[in-house]
């Protein structure tokens, strides 16, 4: 306990900024005062500049699957057809929740650690051309690809196919501007890139999709058009959690004090930082192109466990990294860079890293891998070349 | 805000573990309760633990310099002569506090960077029969340099001089056994070692140095004989920071569950860790041997400027150092490395430097200073041969 500071690095929850943890040690105010509602507008006004849209982002006292659930459940009925890019587990996921719902799912399976390809989507729609809605990832979580939504979109502009994008482990970390782009759903949670606890998530529909809404016999509990009209009015339909949306207030101005460019070409610069210093110790990121902005999932050497890799990590250096899921377990670690984490903390946990795999017996790499990856952290906050982004050019 | 984690590195104040943070936003209790009372006991025998010794140590509300004060007032009377070793700042501090009390002040005085020599003393002990005390530094802050108390201790025995030691940057971060190594008066202040906030003092006399303070005339406010009683009821004179107490309690209780042993094996690693790092830069640190363990001083080339160094680690990378005090401004800065600080801070803090160097057009040494540095730390904390301590085993 004296030896490591505990840091997180894990693709939510994530550590927190003090300003929210300062917020969220708050007293309790009722989620029906006015000066409650005052601030529930105010920060609906900060989440729009984030997700980029001009529409309401309501706020919904649920996990980010919550979100999802109320995706589909607000936008297709029972015998709708929908496509999923289905690339890991949240992929899946969406089909879970579309089949839940009793929906016609059409999967287009991608093998983990790839991303979709918007050609592959031109023929898909062809094939299916009563389909209603395609439901995407923006960032695949468990492999940490990041799909191209942008050009997924523009393959669907015309096509009256609402797109559905879960935003989780991608919204403040890499840019996904809803109405420019041509989202017709975006969604997130709080505890990924607006660096609050879990407990709140955040979903925004198109005009057109809210129409369809309009219409739709959805959900009880996630029924988005009466939380629209509430939310006009500075009001939830349920109780709302209200110290969490105190730490939303916070974190909401920490991140526009500095702005979306900042906040997007650290994250990029940390990608580059845990990417470059893998790289340099000789390994092998499971992702090998459009990688997500906050997470670099590390191919492990045969033989080598990632369970003790993890425990290592965690036990002898007080790093927390995640594992693999499902077939990917024990095969990688996932090394999360997303929420209030910066490059000392990445620092740290390449070293973690780096240590545990010679405890477990896999072989060392460069002697200077912090440098290098930190070399790259640098060229990338500066704008250099050669170390651009691979995908929002697309 | 957004990309750097604010990192303090100076020799206090320190950053607080979360445990203490907890603490210190609990309310306010009174001070005249039981359960204060009990509190005040309970923690008193933890710091007896920590000062090495079966005397009461008392908590004072003050700074450091008041401690320091409080020791000088209560051991001796106006006309007294007493020894200085007088090797920075922090030693010339001792002279000033002695001739504002109207001592006669002897200095030993050594060059900013070296430690006091115990054959010296011997000497100086001869010529000055008639002194009272000896008052010197455990850890001499300015410069970063340990003096070898332990043998300064043995030279005094039966001598019938007062030891008075300063462990305001020594306590909770180097070995310091006060009635096992003979030291008549140890104090500290709550900022360094101890993982508190500034505010609060401790002091505590040998059973010699009791006989002393009860027939000296000292100071309304520091009035450690009647702070002694008092403390034996689980009180203090006058009215003592609570909530620093509610946070002492917390840090005391995180030290002690790993044990005196770890603390201190953690403080000597880091300062491996800092120093090899710094070498390994192709810097020399300012103070060549015994080496405080909290803190590394850091002699810069030439021509390059030190205000300019800090300012840019703090600005470009959230990480704040110390500069050099009086003569040393401008020519060396301080990486301090006690209170809640971890190897991946010091990692931080080395990287920053080295960037700061680098930008101010200072060379930048082996591309893997930051590897070197943590395998000096690895192999400092796992006890291996060639980097151990150079002055407990005086």
């Amino acid at each position: 306990m004296l030896l490591n500071k505990a840091r997180l690095l894990t693709p939510g929850p994530t550590p927190l900024p003090e300003q929210v943890r300062l917020a969220l040690a708050k007293d309790a105010v009722h989620h029906r005062e006015r000066n409650f509602s005052a601030l529930l507008l105010k920060v609906e006004e900060q989440l729009k500049v984030l997700f980029g849209t001009q529409e309401p982002v309501l706020p919904l006292a649920s996990s980010g699957t919550g979100a999802m659930t109320a995706a589909v459940d607000s936008l297709f009925s029972p015998g709708d057809k929908v496509i999923v890019i289905n690339a890991g587990k949240f992929g899946e996921r969406w089909s879970l929740i579309a089949r839940a719902r009793g929906l016609q799912v059409v999967e287009l399976c991608y093998e983990w650690g790839l991303a979709a390809n918007p050609e592959d989507i031109e023929t898909c729609l062809e094939e299916n051309r009563d389909a209603r809605g395609l439901l995407v990832q923006l960032s695949e979580t468990s492999t940490g690809v990041l799909h191209p939504v942008q050009d997924i979109a523009a393959k669907l502009k015309n096509s009256g196919v609402l797109l559905v994008v879960d935003g989780i482990s991608g919204v403040g970390i890499c840019p996904c501007p809803m109405d420019e782009w041509g989202i017709d759903c975006l969604l997130t949670g709080s505890q990924k890139g607006l660096m609050l606890p879990p407990g709140l998530a955040f979903i925004a529909l198109s005009a057109r999709a809210w129409k369809v809404a309009e219409k739709t016999r959805g959900s009880f509990y996630f029924n988005l058009p009466k939380e629209r009209a509430s939310l006009a009015k500075g009001q939830t339909n349920f109780t709302t959690p209200v110290n969490l949306i105190q730490g939303l207030d916070a974190a909401m101005d920490l991140i526009l004090a500095d702005g979306l460019d900042v906040l997007y070409r650290k994250q990029w610069a940390l990608t580059m930082l845990c990417r470059r210093g893998i790289q340099a110790m000789g390994l092998v990121p499971f992702a090998r192109r459009n990688y997500t902005w906050g997470l670099t999932s590390v191919l492990l050497p045969d033989a080598v466990s990632g369970a003790s890799v993890q425990a290592d990590c965690t036990q002898k250096w007080g790093v927390t990294i995640s594992g693999g899921q499902d077939t990917l377990k024990g095969r990688i670690v996932r090394v999360a860079h997303m929420g209030w984490i910066d490059w000392a903390d990445v620092t740290a946990a390449l070293y973690a890293l780096n240590r545990s795999l010679i405890d477990n017996g896999a072989f060392c790499g460069s002697h200077d891998f912090l440098e290098q990856g930190l070399a790259s952290y640098r060229a990338a906050l500066a704008g250099e070349p050669g170390v651009e982004p691979d995908i929002v050019h697309n």
